[in-house]
């Protein structure tokens, strides 16, 4: 497994093979970095895994977790499909001429503006969460003279976090239809009635940062059990399953350690339970879609800074200032989600001084991450902020006004520039 | 008082005149709407009861509640001096012209580029945060060949929040030198002994969403009476005090309603008690700066947008989605903020069914605001929140690759545009 960075002999930190101290001086801070190899070697043990163990199927990159018109030209190369959820996303993976054979676009509320643009570029897959949209929908493919391909969100019922999964009959949630109260067939019915849809299947998705498989199993038993249900109902069989994503990527120290293996078994034991239904279930196989976002860009990326004031409260706390904050980075401030921080140039001077990472916003909320063990802090020295890959470059604001840092990709050794940093003019580019 | 909107007979929202239709027309959704007047009524009443209770002094608006470049000229024009916390916010500032002998430059982590742009451009005052900044900040000044004014962010020990308050003799913030374990008075002899910079007095913020005043009367004493022990101590006098801003605004029905004279009120009262420490304490009465932000522009802005699907989930609650979300408002996600929501073309319907309403975002979090009564939604009607002046435009982002919307300021009955939605083209404009 290709790790995100290497320590050289001076103990500094490389990234696929670049040293920080060169990307700094390149690129300043703060910088968005990503090990393009990493990325490129996990969504192919995805892909590939797919493809050996089940067959026909599709690794859908959910793009959510990044974006920009470079990470899908890579799964396009790739031969990954792509989740898209907003005309912005879909807007710039058509712009780098994704191939719309293979987007998904999912979204709770999706307007008509998107609903025809998804259309118009040949989308294949739209999911649809509300049956005014279906209508809606029907309208457009309709006018435009197509019959255009749908999943339904549905709600299975299963809700997992991390290392534990809770199975309820009615969970509040603003997406997908219950399976569990017959809002998911009643919704089915209506797709059914509409001639410019092709129900093509369901799609569910259970969380985020998800561990442990039986979450997923469970899931996957009740959606091809209700699949049999409207087979046996409405004498209509699905073609697709979307399972949706989730996958947990390790954060700190204490979340589990997830080799390309433990995420190739993992998609294993779900395919080999979709194989097992389908059989008992007197099914044909569907086409199998996986939607990973995070687990495939979120170690792959980390945050590099500057290292800014520190400011020792005696009995209180040591704070150590950096040169971003919640503008690149409001995942503390969301989640209250944890980080690994490391002095980048000199990762293996002893770490004697405990810190919270606080960032430049003017907003006692505005930190990094807490309780750090660091070197003591040197003024202007980098600081690299671990599996910043995912929903950071993607939840980014102007917020204070402090400028969207650029994004690097490593590849082989070389780096360069995918996304221009922004300049002051940028700011007010749009302002009158 | 100016109202934010008013009600026409047909139940719908004129705001300063102009029609929700008409706006929605004109600009579609999501938009935000600001009542230039009622930003200029508020903003003159602070600069007002300044100048008549108390005499020089400066009403600094904190531009980080909503910055762009009208807002600016607008604070300008009304002699209103403006704080900033960012190169960005500055640049925007400098970019109007905006007299920067009323600027002041706040921030825990200001980069040495920042410290110079706000020499370069004559910021009166620069509030310092740390003694190896005032160090930086002395060096930048000797070699432009200035002296340059400096305020010091001090921490009273007082936390103020809505109706109460805490005083602790070690509050945790990454902001200020704690006055009560002797790091403020380290802090003044350290800045003293820069030759280039001139340390004109003190700095203080206690809080948001403030709405009693015996917190900031507490505060006021606190830093007089440190002005008096510097005094004493340094034969020092400081020549400005700044108590900061934090008023707060109502955004429910259970908020206080503070009227322009409660906010005059609650100047005097702060006023009173400065003249009355100064004259105890023997000094010389200073030049009083308060920075009010989100009071100024946050009851005066609102978010237009469009009802989308609703989702019926029986026992449980019905989501009413809107075409926005936490891109271009996160204070639910972040705070769990509570806003009053109306349907906008319909103000006297009967309001018989509970929402929560839910943005776009593909993600459960993204919610408005929940609860809220409206009567039974229709695809398309407009939708308003209220008071979404401060810290919405300026938190906004592109999560989901969203558009941030456009603002539209209306002043004597006359709407206009004063800073462009963003385009699909926008997004991508730095993707290589």
């Amino acid at each position: 497994m290709t790790n995100t960075y290497e320590i050289n002999e001076n103990g500094q930190m490389e990234i696929g093979g670049v040293n920080v101290l060169s990307l700094k001086e390149k690129y300043g801070t703060p910088l968005y970095v990503f090990n393009q190899n990493k990325i490129e070697e996990i969504a192919s043990v995805f892909s590939n895994t797919l493809k050996s163990e089940y067959g026909e199927g599709l690794i859908s990159y959910a793009s959510k977790a990044f974006s920009c018109k470079e990470i899908y030209r890579i799964m396009d190369n790739l031969g990954l499909g792509t989740d898209t959820v907003s005309i912005g996303e879909l807007y710039t993976a058509v712009s780098v001429g994704f191939n719309t054979e293979k987007v998904i676009f999912h979204g709770n509320n999706k307007s008509i503006e998107e609903l025809s643009f998804a259309v118009k570029t040949g989308v294949k897959y739209i999911v649809l969460d509300s049956v005014y949209e279906a209508q809606l929908l029907n309208d457009i493919a309709r006018e435009t003279g197509k019959v255009q391909g749908v999943l339904i969100r549905v709600n299975p019922g299963v809700e997992a976090h991390t290392h534990n999964y809770i199975q309820t009959a009615k969970p509040d949630s603003k997406f997908g239809f219950l399976i569990s109260n017959g809002d998911a067939k009643e919704a089915i019915k209506s797709v059914l009635a509409l001639k410019n849809l092709n129900l093509l299947g369901l799609h569910c998705h259970i969380g985020s940062q998800i561990f442990e498989e039986n979450s997923f199993l469970l899931a996957t038993d009740i959606m091809l059990d209700f699949y049999k249900k409207i087979k046996d109902e409405f004498d209509y069989s699905f073609s697709v399953l979307n399972l949706g994503g989730g996958f947990g990527i390790k954060y700190i120290d204490s979340d589990p350690t997830f080799t390309l293996f433990d995420y190739q078994l993992f998609i294993k034991k779900i395919i080999n339970e979709v194989k097992l239904k389908v059989k008992n279930n007197g099914l044909e196989k569907p086409f199998l879609i996986f939607e990973p976002g995070r687990s495939i860009v979120g170690k792959a990326g980390l945050t590099l800074y500057s290292a800014g004031y520190t400011k020792e409260i005696k009995g209180i706390k040591n704070y150590l200032a950096v040169n971003g904050g919640m503008s690149d980075n409001p995942r503390f401030a969301l989640y209250g989600a944890k980080y690994t921080v490391l002095a980048a140039e000199r990762l293996l001077d002893k770490k004697d001084t405990k810190y919270t990472i606080a960032g430049k916003c003017c907003e006692s909320g505005d930190i990094i991450a807490e309780n750090v063990m660091l070197p003591k802090a040197k003024y202007g020295e980098t600081i690299a902020v671990l599996s910043t890959g995912a929903y950071n470059y993607s939840m980014a604001s102007n917020y204070n006004r402090n400028l969207i840092p650029p994004v690097v990709f490593i590849k082989n050794g070389k780096d360069r520039l995918v996304v221009k940093g922004q300049t002051l003019d940028d700011l007010i580019r749009n302002d009158l």
